[in-house]
């Protein structure tokens, strides 16, 4: 059977492998090192203020966290935080660096179906350095044929990156955690999109109901529902083939 | 005239615009900063140190290397220091991050020129946040048909890149100011090179004498010097045409 899809994409973090648990373990961590100072919820919030205010120059990435957890540690404490303490911030980042990459279950098995119907691509953004060795420890970069690592995940990134591949939108579907990131703007560009949320979503990906409500996406449940539903996208498209 | 190169890739920091001068700068105000504890010369070897230890967590770039001046500072200072000094250390990186970028003298004009006969690639290695808001800084983005951010450059990164493009090494020329990184990888896959040394390097990227010694590729004092050297090539390797 011919397909109506040529291509999926997958987002990696929290689509393929756990990510945001990481940075939940870490934030918790943090609050407990600065709890002499501030109950764990303005910790929280002064954070997610610190990394906002940082993402223009910082970007993605552990790295860019770690420095803004060091900042929000000197603003909390005003100043008062000692050496060894911001020593144990940095080695709380090295140890996200160097964390296992734990991919999400059923992920390989479904990975691996679907390599033999479609082309598979992973579309991430973060730290470059830090996205290839997280691929590369997961064991699964083998499945994609292209791998692309982008700063931000807008129409206009998604719009030049299937340009660049020779990928038409209306025969891509990119699968993700993320509705402003993975679904939103691939929608917007005449591409499908299945949605398949985390348990944790970061502040900053989350976008308001409405405008989520008024895109036209799949959404399941786990990754391991896709193969079933690319069967029925497949089927309702092409009922004489 | 047909050329026997197609593509010339140029490296970016250090070749294209300042780079390293910037990180010069900033380890001096890092060493006043801890000059009450240590001599400069002691901090810039510990900071080195911590640089090169922390390499294979962190990549290149600025966040990174913020990072190995905050944990120098620790270190140095035995745990002393104090949260606003951290806190400089973080602005230092920050004013980093938020530089102007200053390409190098007749740059432009030489893109410019060499655009018409080639098709131009950027290669470079870093954060890839950074890297793309420099490149956008520059205002150079536009002579480059096709731009390659790696988190490092080797034999088999340049193989890939080529084989991914659809570029022969033997047509393929690039243009660095360091020997490890741009010139001996692509001369050993059976690429062309140019050497254009800066005024400084960073200890990491030298290498050997011997090394290089055996390597065969060009050099000149500047990118200025890249147009007639590119028609020298051309003419020796078709007299005829």
């Amino acid at each position: 059977m011919e397909s109506m899809i040529d291509v999926i994409g997958f987002d990696a973090d929290d689509t393929l492998w756990h990510n945001e648990s990481l940075y939940s373990l870490t934030q918790e961590r943090f609050a407990e090192l600065l709890s002499p100072y501030e109950h764990s919820e303005s910790v929280y919030r002064k954070l997610f203020e610190t990394e906002t205010r940082n993402l223009k120059l910082f970007g993605y990435g552990i790295k860019g966290f770690t420095l803004s957890m060091i900042e929000t540690a000197i603003e909390l404490t005003r100043g008062e935080i000692c050496g060894p303490d911001i020593q144990f911030i940095i080695n709380y980042g090295k140890e996200m660096l160097a964390s296992p990459v734990r991919p999400l279950d059923q992920v390989q098995t479904v990975l691996e179906e679907l390599s033999t119907i479609y082309r598979l691509m992973l579309i991430t953004k973060g730290d470059l350095f830090d996205q290839e060795t997280k691929l590369a420890r997961s064991g699964l970069a083998s499945y994609f044929e292209i791998v692309e690592i982008v700063s931000e995940k807008t129409e206009m990134m998604y719009r030049d990156l299937l340009g660049k591949h020779g990928i038409e939108a209306e025969r891509f579907l990119m699968a993700g955690n993320s509705l402003r990131s993975d679904i939103l703007p691939v929608v917007a560009i005449g591409g499908h999109a299945v949605y398949i949320p985390y348990h944790i979503t970061w502040q900053h990906e989350t976008v308001g109901e409405n405008k989520a409500v008024a895109a036209d996406y799949h959404q399941i449940g786990h990754i391991g529902d896709l193969p079933d539903l690319m069967a029925k996208l497949d089927r309702r498209k092409r009922p004489n083939i």
